[in-house]
């Protein structure tokens, strides 16, 4: 549905966005509800929901231009670090469906806490969790 | 400083870990704080601490490590989402200084929430940060 996905219309220049970086695989433009000045997005050209529907080739693209980018964004920014994030699923936040990495500058003093709250397992716990992904892997 | 590094510790198997994956340039292990369970960390097996300090097919591998492994802990967990996130700097929240992924499994109903609070520019304001960004890439 490529048609009425607003990045793939970002993409094509149907709609106005603040493109910071382009090549021959990956866009990144500004994300308009920053969480931070020069937070940025950054997008394969072809359409695909979630990242684990990339080929390798378009991930490693897409990767390869974020870790680029990021500290670039983080000097003209005056940042003191940054998160990269990617959301896959509803239940994960994800709102637009064209997978997307978040790049997103951050300052010692910002208020922005991206960690939740945690547990503390037991190894036999953590061990049992281990077996089932272990399993799925096959 | 490879010797003090946990995860390097935790790489050549001189610490406890449940390791649910391991190939030639990749380690992921769970969690042991987990935001869920079957949070996942997954590292470089070559110390480096930063994300954009990392070669080409380095990112590339460690990317294509996360995207092969969310959906098996997805489906292993009965999760209905996933984020993939990379603290980059203490500011970011970063406490390893050995660039890691976190895959978290996300369920609908989970508490966790990653986003913050965001602000509205204008378009005029947008572009002058794309630019401040356009200049830094050079």
């Amino acid at each position: 549905m490529t048609g009425d996905c607003i990045f793939c219309k970002i993409i094509r220049g149907e709609i106005p966005s603040v493109k910071i970086y382009e090549d021959e695989n990956v866009v990144a433009f500004l994300d308009i509800y920053p969480i931070n000045p020069g937070h940025t997005l950054v997008v394969p050209k072809r359409h695909v929901e979630y990242l684990h529907e990339l080929k390798d080739d378009e991930a490693a693209a897409l990767i390869n231009a974020v870790k680029k980018l990021a500290p670039r964004i983080v000097e003209a920014m005056g940042a003191d670090g940054y998160n990269v994030v990617t959301n896959n699923g509803r239940a994960a936040g994800q709102v637009i469906f064209h997978v997307h990495f978040h790049i997103v500058p951050r300052f010692e003093d910002d208020k922005c806490r991206f960690d939740c709250e945690r547990s503390k397992p037991s190894m036999e716990e953590l061990e049992k969790v281990g077996e089932q992904i272990r399993r799925a892997i096959g």
